[in-house]
């Protein structure tokens, strides 16, 4: 795990200085604050502020509804209502801090995801860190022949030490001259006084993709659903999935009725088309029904009898 | 100032229920959670929840720089350029939740901003109170001559009283008209059980627009502060103006020093065209222009000079 | 329909200006352009500028695959596709502009779609026009007693009628009342020289939630599919429904291909949760499954079999 | 230029089938559609589609105002009063769709405005092409002393020589072996039948933040003019600043009215502080005013003094 000597050294006192607050507090993730989850070879994230827990999400949706009902019960079983009916807005009223070091191909799929707050690592301010992300060699996978996007068996043999030596060589090399470019010099090597140095906002160019950045994002817990949604998801690469699902965790800790509700409801759900559900109909009458006859197209035919667990 | 009897009754406790956090905290904004702000004759506006501190925001800009300078000095020196250069994204790092009750036509401004979070009571759902937005005389005034959307001078005499007699008989009637096409009854008025009653989502459209809603509002404080400089601007609609002030003297107390660079460097701030700087330097120079040679049209010299507190 | 007379006499003037373009175009959706669709009493919803077709979002989509395969068949499966798995991003390369006419309660649940561009009409500039929303006595449904947002049997009798005559004294007298306000005076009523006349930001407060208003609005094909979802489903208020199932028509015209896949996989559609598959899984084995061991609440069981067809 | 074989081939078919529209077509903006900008070495911008004119922004602004005006110059003066007061609700009215060719290092700046929508090239799913950024000779700048994310005088001599030779072989050899690890093999290097090849979501982070990437990028003339605000501004790092400049020019055929405003009250405007205000007047009245009495600190007060063309 790569927190900064800094970063490190900042948590005990960060973690000590406990204040009393009237705002709503969650003890559960407040004893994973500043901590970081590590991830990869170099990569962390952790929480670094939260506002609001379950009850934020019941006190938004009852000011639609006046004197509304007070029971826990109740509470949980408002929650999961939301959450399966996609009424989104309450789960708005909270939100999350963190703070995550990850390689750069990774932050170019999150980045997409636009409803958040980020502030990234400069490599226009400042200079890289000399770390890169390299798969343990279980990660190291062929291209799937099914699917496009998708990975297949691991590589094997000497293919996949000469895989390991490549990524680690080409990164180490670039990020040398890198340095070299920037003529910054070092303790050790100090700058070359015969040389100008390249501006850091060009240098940067020269990196690979698999060198880390950090950043600090901020989100509120509907759009961290839909992040988490489609980036925990079996079909989401590797290196952000293990992310998510530390995220996951976390969100588990901090809203324990709405995450339940959320693996319940969204991440293992299926969707059926009004065609599918004609089908389904059909065969809980006790028809059999094959998909020449079924108004699907091969490919749905197969997605949807791969949902319930058949066979075509 | 109207909030309902169990919002009123819930605050003590609230207040009093204080628990350890490992959060950034804010005392001053502490003090003043959960506690309305009585606004026109039946509005407030309160902090429920809030993340993130004047640090918080300075945290964020610094992960550029790696190892930034530390001292407090320094923290707001940064504050300022980040607001001065409207680098925006830090401010993003701080979120504040408020509940407000307030006219629906100042609702109807409100919402036009979109980057915020909101749950509104709901006409569909439940009996909207009877309480309507009647100006108090000073707030009377005639339409303007020179402005289409402005104000001028009081109503006087038996004009003024006729409006507000108008103003609460209609909203009056039709609230009681609203009640009777409902016919849900109270304790003193029973139902009538000869009527079916209209459903809510209905009934609803017979309100007037000075009918007071309530919402959670929820937003990062560069958004609260897009929202304060063009609401507790001296253009803005008198009604909507009062909820601005009063925030902007909560962001007073939840980030000092980011609140005070914002009425420094926002609030406060002209803007000169590249015209009107070419203009400005020719004056600066000791030379007299004046419109007809100034490049500008009339109505823009004319702004230039009010703003520089001169007369054309 | 109400749209005003220079609106209407501006059609002609605009369906004649052809002029050549090289982006793509929709004859189907340019024989509708600016001609209003009448909706309720005095609304309507027209198309003023569209951007896109559905060969739009098969050419964004295919940004990422390089050389892509080409036939029109293979794009109609692409487009179902991305509808099927939720790829959004090529769906919002299609934009659309519509005019529409609407009433006040119905355009503050309008707006809560903040990912669109608004311009609406401005009480603080201008005067209302005297038009009210008036339900059709088909419209006037008594309140649900199950659902609390929902409608009930229509009204009969004396209380129908007692209904609309209420609503309509009071939209007019409010309205007459604000022009009294405003004293701005028309041909046949000049105004009172004696009265100052109250500022028209001020005088629409008296006006009801039924009058009509106007805006520009502005969104993409993505988030306009998101609004339709909830706004063309049989739960919305039947004043809004109206409005989108007009929009959806457009959008068949537009966008023929994504509207069929949008009305086969999203307004069609039933999610199921994990717990709700394995209850489906053994139902498909044969067994006979009963809600107390099923592991559903009784109101999930309620809708899971709902959405089947069958009964509890 | 490096628009692709198929891409080139595609244009003069596009550029040949005109259809008649009653859209806002703009004659300017039609002769420049799907034509290539190029800008570095290797990257473009072109103009794929486009919604709306300057009369769009005058239509949405009057939809405010019921009747309005309706002469030409007084459009203009609508539009630019429109700018000078930031009404910017107007200019999301005009929507454009650009398709771009850029270094990875710059989309990474470039995707941080979030009101956009894009689809880019994926490297998950296909090869990327073997394109890098190598500045021109007159690019190669030292690092700024006095800015932190600034270029300085360019590099001389061998230090300039041997900078590009590392750039250049850097990201040659990244590339090779990121076309060694995928060994999908070309028609002169077939793939080696003994090896399983790197999947390509892996692979890809073997390249360097110079290789190109492409992607369709649309947004609103509003999101835009920001966009252009921040990256046609000459802090803004020389290879985002050339393709900000070309859109500009873009935009220039396309809304002439609002480009013209928006260089005159954005591009060259100069915001002053409340304090900085203050001392304007006493230096039009004659006052000569130092830094130590002026109030403003020396980085704010050499600030000022830049702006007015004076020193300190």
């Amino acid at each position: 795990m790569s927190l900064s000597e800094d970063q490190t050294n900042a948590i005990p006192a960060a973690r000590e200085s406990g204040q009393p607050t009237l705002r709503a507090t969650v003890p559960a993730l407040e004893a994973r604050l500043y901590e970081p989850v590590s991830l990869l070879d170099h990569g962390f994230v952790r929480v670094i502020d939260y506002m609001g827990d379950d009850h934020a999400i019941v006190q938004a949706a009852r000011v639609s509804y006046g004197r509304g009902t007070k029971k826990v019960s109740e509470d949980t079983g408002l929650i999961r209502y939301l959450m399966r009916h996609r009424h989104t807005t309450p789960f708005e009223m909270c939100e999350i801090k963190f703070h995550v070091k990850l390689p750069i191909f990774v932050a170019r799929q999150w980045i997409r995801h636009r409803m958040a707050s980020v502030n990234e690592y400069s490599a226009r301010y400042s200079v890289m860190d000399r770390e890169f992300y390299i798969p343990a060699p279980a990660q190291l996978a062929a291209q799937s022949a099914l699917n496009r996007q998708g990975r297949d068996a691991v590589l094997e043999g000497t293919e996949a030490e000469e895989v390991l030596g490549l990524l680690r060589d080409d990164a180490e090399r670039c990020y040398r001259d890198y340095a070299w470019m920037l003529n910054e010099g070092t303790e050790e090597n100090p700058a070359d006084p015969t040389r100008q140095g390249l501006a850091r906002e060009l240098a940067r160019m020269n990196l690979t993709l698999n060198t880390y950045t950090q950043w600090y994002w901020k989100t509120d817990l509907h759009n961290l659903f839909h992040f988490l949604a489609l980036r925990a998801d079996s079909h989401a690469q590797y290196e952000i999935r293990v992310y998510a699902e530390a995220m996951l965790e976390i969100v588990d800790a901090w809203v324990p009725v709405a995450a339940r509700a959320f693996r319940d409801y969204r991440l293992g759900a299926v969707s059926f088309s009004a065609p599918m559900m004609a089908i389904l109909r059909r065969m809980l009458a006790g028809e059999t029904v094959a998909q020449p006859d079924s108004g699907l197209s091969v490919r749905e035919w197969r997605e949807m009898m791969a949902s319930l667990g058949g066979t075509d």
